[in-house]
């Protein structure tokens, strides 16, 4: 055993319902992952070299947020504004506003600058105890600048404490060059950037976005074809503006998750059940761009659907990096349990990224990916914000204080 | 000159309109006061002791949160579960639940405790550059423990890097003492605890709840008459769940400032503009609510009434201890510009606590409190959320990082 630690108030979040509180538990380390996780005085810690009183500390796995848009340039801060101070949508994307203008700072900036810019948000993911992270690419739209994101996004699972996913996003906009050629782009997708992208190990999902403003379903179809084609694991954004179906088609395909789905009708939530896709919900998105649709949550509990909550930081809709703010407003505006909002960060964002038999719960065989907070209940993790309660992240067994000084590598 | 700051770009948020934004300008500090903020090249600095570069540094008046309610013991996370879990709030009322809770943990705390746990709320306002807070009494609801809440914030104000503004809120609920009887509570906070915060010199202002489930208006204008008696300042939570006349009512005895305000009327609007208060908006307390009805911004804006923002921090309607939460709530749910919540945050917030001589703007001769962010533009601070973007706070003129490392002290 590398590590113990004792005096812990422990939620496993385990599949079954209930956060599975322990009290008083410990939990062994080693060789990065969970060898146990039980009771204290179960075993023999006598002489341990490594053992860390947590003084009561509540231990969670380590959060996982399963959707963001984190590497980008250029700076939409003043679009903003101008919309607050009543200046219309179109004079603001006639004056190159909008997702293109982050594509073509995203096009003009070097891999080390969109590194350099994406730290100080992972950062702000870190203080609420994410491990792991999904990445998406999506703001390059060519082959070049597609796979620049993705390389980023590898370079940041580089550092020791965060693990990420990296997810090819190219079916998020269509790029200028492609005007009224959606088809071109998905040809250029499937036959020349996934390849790339699976070729070089860039990627471990691919994405897209089925809406009115994106891609058909029949397109994403293409789309999730070639990258099925390739080993890669497949999500997508669908149902979040209107109802294509695109949730239905995509779990049939073998989606591990669709995201967003305001718009998802009973046949969708069926699909999603028939095919154990997680659904994953946006609440910053909903929150952001005052959403009155709400996702059909009730109806997701009655069928099982596992649901997943994720930040969607992206500089467009949802420029919010943090994940304890999505649990406050998966309750606060979906009216999801704290509880559910625990799991939306832990097992079933695991699941989200295909990733549920090594991560998102403290169990036997795990990676030893936890966080470790300074409260009394699992239910204020999505009751307080603001308030610096992260004492720790372990990842792969290695500690991490929360504030940001001495480490153990 | 103490210290030189140079390279910033500065928001000095003087009372007129605009951010009065100077690029690569410097302040100088003296004896804890700005002694000057221009434009580089207009002063010498060859051969000065203390100068620090800012490398481009966005640099703000230090952030006042004009209306907290930080000191409590107790914890409500699991009363915000079990409504979750549809548990209704008459069963939690009778089971000891709601403010009643609070009141009966806050007077069971000792000081020493309360300071300790309000400590980490006081962490993560400063974490959002803080560095002036007012903080209320309320949950004590008797002589003995409204005094130990007001000691508790004295003491917390003894910190070096932070200044506490602290209101005595003995009209915040009616005690189970005084069941059925408000004006005897009325009586005791007139005729004993008022004058012995003043005697003892605990509070700077004396604050209310006008509301059908708090005290009347004729009730509050006897608070404020004894507290007016003292010397001290006076406000009110007034027209947040009803329009009783609250507001006209305290702005036309000299309050600094009426918070909450979503049903003021037309009338109510005008007695502001008349007597110069600030209308302070919770939008924490809003977005908790799920309230719709919204504060009436065209209106006061109309009028120039001057707008802060506040946290409302408690464990009731409001657990976020984030300012710049409050900023983009105040504009994504009250369709605030990023300009009004950062004059909310500065000049208008001193006013609301009647500090705009010393504080809330980058001036000569006020109070050297600033903040420093690692940030384009002025507009990012109501944008962008959970980035750990603060540089450092400057109070005083002492520099504290936001790591939480080193200070000059
Ligand atoms: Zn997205
Ligand atoms: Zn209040």
């Amino acid at each position: 055993m590398d590590r113990v630690l004792t005096n812990l108030n422990m939620v496993t979040m385990h599949p079954e319902n209930g956060y599975q509180l322990i009290n008083n538990a410990m939990i062994g380390i080693q060789d990065g992952k969970i060898m146990f996780a039980d009771c204290a005085g179960i075993h023999d810690l006598h002489g341990h070299p490594d053992v860390i009183d947590c003084h009561g500390a509540l231990a969670t796995p380590g959060f996982i947020d399963c959707h963001t848009h984190l590497i980008f340039a250029g700076n939409r801060a003043n679009e903003f504004e101008q919309r607050l101070n009543g200046v219309p949508y179109e004079t603001i994307a006639k004056a190159g506003g909008g997702i293109l203008s982050t594509v073509n700072a995203t096009r003009n900036a070097s891999e080390d600058e969109l590194y350099e810019l994406a730290l100080p948000r992972l950062e702000g993911l870190k203080r609420d105890g994410v491990t792991t992270v999904e990445v998406k690419s999506g703001y390059g739209l060519t082959l070049k600048d597609e796979l620049k994101m993705l390389r980023v996004a590898r370079q940041l699972g580089n550092q020791p404490d965060i693990k990420v996913s990296a997810t090819l996003l190219a079916a998020h906009a269509l790029p200028p060059e492609f005007a009224n050629n959606g088809d071109g782009y998905i040809d250029l997708i499937c036959q020349e950037i996934i390849p790339a992208a699976a070729e070089q190990k860039l990627a471990d999902s691919v994405d897209v976005f089925c809406e009115g403003i994106g891609f058909s379903p029949e397109q994403c179809q293409r789309v999730f074809t070639a990258a099925k084609a390739h080993n890669l694991k497949i999500k997508g954004h669908t149902e979040q503006l209107s109802n294509l179906g695109g949730s239905a088609m995509a779990a049939r395909m073998g989606a591990t998750s669709v995201d967003h789905i305001e718009y998802l009708d009973s046949e969708g939530v069926a699909a999603l059940a028939a095919c154990n896709t997680v659904a994953t919900l946006l609440p910053g998105a909903f929150y952001f761009l005052r959403e009155t649709q709400q996702p059909p949550v009730d109806h997701l509990r009655r069928l099982n659907v596992p649901i997943a909550i994720a930040s969607d930081f992206n500089p467009g809709t949802s420029p919010i990096a943090s994940l304890r703010t999505m649990m406050n407003m998966g309750c606060t505006l979906l009216r999801l349990t704290p509880e559910e909002c625990l799991r939306g960060v832990t097992v079933n964002a695991a699941q989200a990224l295909g990733l549920q038999e090594m991560r998102g719960q403290i169990r036997v065989g795990m990676e030893a990916d936890l966080a470790l907070w300074n409260l009394e209940t699992p239910a204020e993790l999505s009751y307080r914000l603001g308030v610096p309660d992260l004492i720790a992240r372990i990842v792969d067994g290695h500690l991490f204080p929360a504030n940001g000084g001495n480490h153990d590598h």
